[in-house]
């Protein structure tokens, strides 16, 4: 399988870094906006602008696309779903429907096949949630995030004035995962599932206070949470916090009994020391399966809910059903 | 939908108990090798002589078996598929290659979907086991089973000269568990992986040293386990352990990164009040999965690695996209 990947920042390192591992992946090229010249890859593998993509229609099977979910990957992916398979990792939970119809129209009336929303929320939590829900009907799911680092709270702590640097990391709430885990169904409030921890660099003289004030009060990100923050300097910020982690768990309760009398608690956990690397390694697992989903004539716009199992696999059925079923 | 039962022992009753919480199905009926006028189902649904089945097969969309895997799937699911759609839990993992060769004739010789081998494990497991390996390709991974009640180490229990019951628990070792899930790839034995506990009713002046050493010293079944057996009452058997509670863990770790310096840890268990209650509500979402298939002319044998998880579901690629995605 050829591939590509569409942007070159931390999940395009990941991608990069991905293909060693998935033995029928070859890296065609990295496709950035910067000018290529400036652009080092740490495998080798050649840089394009993105001008150039188009040259390459006949040389890729699937295109990973690397960009964000705000302003990129609601423009790149249709225009790109018009000429190549594509696979991205589109986040933005609420705007996924308007996202998927753009795509779908662009794929289907070019014979190309596209998965959106790949990752592991959405992505592999996604589908644990349905797996979950259709098998226990009766009874209630849970998703807890963290602990990890949230490039969108620490995005917003950084905007504020007074502020160099920071990293703010999620962190589900252990009395909440116990309760649910022993098989109880409460309602939570969102500060009884998460709080949030802040390591903050203040520029010289800032007033802290306030820094830290406007950190508790914002309203969305951090006014629903019990939120700590911490002043560090720049090298500690560096030193202790320079990772990506990330993780959590998603768990349903179910009945089941003419009674409602039994229990049962499934639970699917991850605990990645690398958000972007790990994300990127699903990314290219679907872009192993749209391959093959492209080659069998099934056009179209596709989630992860759309796929099986079996095509994710560097094994045959044959394989798979003697080693792994 | 419209299911029907053929088989009518544990797996039966679960199957009869889970259509009140699957909302999209009716059941037909309960088909038995008994008479029917000596059986009574819990929620009035009729019973028929398996002998009559074939009189229903336009009222049947899927047809759930509910046979035992040692003698009864390898002759009823290839049967069956020749008229039916059919869903079965044939669990011998070495004898499913078998299986499905036989099941795929069938049904595809007669345009049927059949699907072998869903449950837990094989089944929910088994895409564990596919999913972590597909994104993380270079890992390793576990499955553990337990705290729960083995059928075929009981029964190999009640085997033994001067026994009238047994129940047999199989643990898995917690600190074996603790090294996975701290990222470690340990190599262990089957004794370092699971224990077994056993509680055995003796007859009245049966020799229960005797007993126990049978018992431990069993091959396959227990000389390689540490094994403790508790000889109890009949009265106590039937008090303590009259449930059918089972479990356990897939959990895979895997490396990423240039030089494979970051690791991620992907888990997932399961904690069951009823195995047969939970194991027939999967055949349940299957059957839903089956009939859709069928419906779109995909025919022939299929596993649950062969089924996109949207197709389990309740909801439509809309909802899905909107709720769980």
């Amino acid at each position: 399988m050829k591939i590509a990947i569409y942007g070159y920042g931390n999940l395009g390192r990941g991608v990069e870094c991905a293909v060693q591992y998935h033995h029928d992946t070859e890296l065609v090229g990295v496709f950035t906006r910067r000018d290529p010249a400036t652009v080092k890859t740490v495998s080798g593998a050649p840089v394009y602008h993105i001008d150039k993509i188009h040259e390459f229609k006949d040389e890729i099977d699937v295109l990973i696309l690397c960009g964000g979910s705000a302003t990129d990957l609601p423009e790149m992916t249709p225009a790109l779903a018009r000429d190549f398979n594509v696979v991205d990792s589109f986040d933005t939970h609420a705007k996924i429907p308007e996202h998927f119809a753009k795509v779908d129209k662009a794929a289907k009336e070019n014979c190309h096949t596209a998965l959106i929303s790949a990752g592991w929320d959405p992505g592999l939590f996604s589908i644990l949630r349905t797996y979950s829900s259709a098998v226990l009907p009766n009874g209630k799911d849970y998703t807890f995030w963290g602990r990890g680092v949230s490039q969108g709270h620490s995005d917003a702590i950084r905007r504020i004035d007074g502020v160099l640097d920071a990293r703010q990391y999620t962190v589900p709430v252990e009395s909440a995962i116990d309760a649910v885990r022993n098989g109880e169904c409460p309602e939570f409030t969102a500060r009884e599932k998460h709080k949030r921890e802040c390591y903050v660099v203040a520029a010289e003289g800032a007033d802290k206070a306030r820094i830290e004030w406007e950190i508790k009060t914002m309203p969305n990100y951090f006014a629903d949470y019990d939120t700590t923050v911490t002043f560090v300097s720049a090298e500690e910020l560096r030193a202790d916090h320079k990772g990506l982690p990330h993780g959590g768990h998603v768990i349903r309760n179910g009945n089941t009994g003419f009674e409602g009398e039994n229990t049962h608690t499934i639970e699917f956990s991850l605990r990645l020391d690398s958000n972007p690397e790990f994300t990127s390694s699903v990314l290219v697992a679907y872009a192993r399966a749209i391959n093959r989903m492209h080659k069998r004539g099934d056009y179209g716009c596709k989630t992860v809910l759309d796929v099986a199992p079996a095509d994710l696999s560097l094994m045959s059925g044959d394989e798979l059903r003697k080693h792994l079923l």
